[in-house]
């Protein structure tokens, strides 16, 4: 069984409001997906959100989104390339100076909301993507495996960039290895033991049963998970557990 | 005759509005104290001024500020220590996140407007300014040269933080070396052979003569000069000219 | 026993972060202070909660801030009167255009936080707040009762404005009437019995006890109400109870 | 010949940002479009705005545009139709309070960029709108005149909303009344004398050569005309006179 990161979103407070249950999830996760002060997250809370995962040894990554905080960077923006280009550098680097000052560094960067799902459909814009965490410098940039990775890999390949391809444990998947659509029935799991279960067949490296019934194999580094609430927590802790080197 | 660097505020464009002369002023000054976003700047503006400057080889600074695009961070808010750091983690990371993409590095921080003021008024907040350069790690830290520079150089040794301290070669002075409010008359000088005059007196290390007709030493490793119209960057051409070493 | 009218904070969610209870609070208060998107709420946010006031038949008032979102309006922040006014009248006209389209109107206005606070310690601050009030037209003003409110009820005379006293059933008062800083011990009420009690003691008119010990005569309209979480909500059934007209 | 109202975007300041002739091109105009605040304008510009508009006895009308100050609101977002109409009410409800403080009313509706060119492309978002201008009540609506605007005055006529259609004299067309993308060549007229022709055309109710050399027959109610820069207001001017009733 492979090594399967666990990583979810964190830091999705802002000001006065909170969101998620950090303090919770952070000890039964690898990587922490910390907004950036763009669709959640403030300077602040960005502060106390690396020092959480610093005290737990989890990894630093860097989740910027369009700018739209009452949307909560869910809501597709129309960007140019250089556009998305620069968010992506103003807020990696935001969030290192924070990491920095507590003597920590980003590990690598995952858009969030919109700016991911433009990714995954557009491939000017993951070009555009894969072109700033180049820049950068270093960083892995994590994205959605589906069932051909190849056209990602080869745009990777060609800015020296790693990429951690991620799966969803509690999601179904159409053939093609796209999310079915929170919209339509049976699109996410809430079972506690369908979702250990898939995390498992996803860490062994074996086929899922897509959709429309036809096995789905998905090359997958890391998975993602949720912090929402009690019950998402508790099946986080499941996968962790599930997922323990034998 | 030492040498005094000049540093000018730029990058204060944002989205579509355009302010100041910045690739006019950009050939005659040595500092570019860059707008981080929070009183004018975007990211996209910022990689524009980050390219500007390593063009002219001119040193790229942090100039953070209160949240306050409409107030241009000119107006003071109630901000606790801890967030004046946060604040500047945030904006000297942001700034450097766009220099790294275009391989240079922020080289020094001077906090803008009330931040500036607050700062120069209020040791507390001085502290806490010192504190978030010194966990930054490495920048030396602009504010303003007074007569008596001795309690902010306590402050830096303290911390290890090596201080750049800024005159004005527009600006009459008090005799206690802070600048005269811009409400009095006289306040600043607007006639270019007083300006080059007084820069002249400050990189000599001769004392100017302040507001109430006596002798005014101050310690200065900087010159704040202004690239907001034709006018000021005729006068920074002519400084510059006029502080060349012989 | 006069009629004391209970006014309560409301919508101060903002995006996908929520804040209050407001649908339980709503049924048992008289008038909703409603955020205006600059420290909480935003047009959607707005809607619901005008919706939601309207069915209940609770009047709704303007609750306008300082525009600090990440700050929940509660920083001190150097406006002009003459942007005091400006804040009010977008913020109230905001309201009120989601209003109007549900066939209601905003039928008071109560500053929020920083700018409740200033306004209360700034005799400045406070005439620009009850002008923009008069120039909006017809809208009472709600303001802390103090030991002494001839000031302000002179200057809204003189503007022609409306006031409403308001007192708080779990807060402790000094000699002043003012209230007693939430950094001291005692300052804030936390027993039921002790809320309800204070509640009755200013309906009936009568003196309250300082933290002096001397008394203290309030005159006040409407007392604020909290419904922040369920035990205030429960506290707030059981003034309503209380106060109800034998 | 018909009464063509010319109309012009103003108050696009922001903050201590500049934009716009607005105090030059306001004696030459009827309809001023004024930015409520999301992609331009803040209260206290908003309020000079309407002083001004007062002043010249010009109708004020809502610019209203989706929350993205960064791009002026000329990108597309994914908002809904009922978020779209929040934020219509929002927008027209704080330019009335503006208004209202200086006994003026807001006069009329004209959405601005992104979120007019999605409502001439998206039959759903037409609708929206009109809903929302039919909620706020008694307020017509601006909006492209096409070859047919059949359609649209359906949907007016269905709410109950009157519809002034605009046509642009430095703007050329399409076969379909659209007007000629800005990346394709002679899609804005320069010429001054080209500009004045076809104001006079639209005025007389002759038709236009579209880009393929059709004839098109605009009916139109008002003209877009722009206060950007000294030549365009010396263009507003010569059109002024030349609608001149004889």
């Amino acid at each position: 069984m492979s090594r399967l990161l666990l990583n979810c979103d964190i830091g999705e407070s802002f000001g006065n409001w909170t969101m998620g249950l950090d303090a919770e999830v952070m000890p039964f996760i690898d990587c922490a997906n910390v907004a950036c002060g763009f669709h959640a997250g403030d300077p602040s809370i960005m502060r106390k959100t690396v020092s959480l995962a610093l005290k737990h040894g989890v990894q630093i990554g860097a989740h910027p989104a369009y700018q739209d905080l009452q949307g909560f960077g869910r809501r597709s923006m129309a960007y140019t390339p250089q556009e998305i280009q620069d968010l992506l550098h103003y807020q990696i680097g935001a969030l290192d100076g924070l990491c920095r000052a507590q003597g920590g560094r980003v590990s690598y960067v995952k858009p969030h909301g919109a700016m991911y799902n433009d990714m995954m459909t557009n491939p000017v814009q993951l070009r555009a993507v894969i072109q700033a965490v180049a820049a950068y410098g270093e960083l892995p940039l994590m994205l959605l495996a589906t069932r051909d990775n190849s056209a990602a890999q080869a745009l990777g390949a060609e800015y020296g960039v790693t990429l951690w391809f991620e799966a969803f444990a509690d999601r179904a998947y159409d053939n093609k290895g796209h999310l079915v659509s929170r919209q339509l029935p049976g699109a996410v799991h809430h079972d506690s033991d369908t979702i250990v279960q898939q995390a498992l067949t996803l860490a062994r490296g074996e086929a899922l049963i897509a959709s429309d019934g036809s096995p789905l194999l998905l090359q997958a580094n890391t998975l993602c998970v949720h912090g929402d609430n009690a019950s998402s927590v508790a099946a986080v802790q499941r996968i962790r557990e599930a997922l323990k080197p034998a």
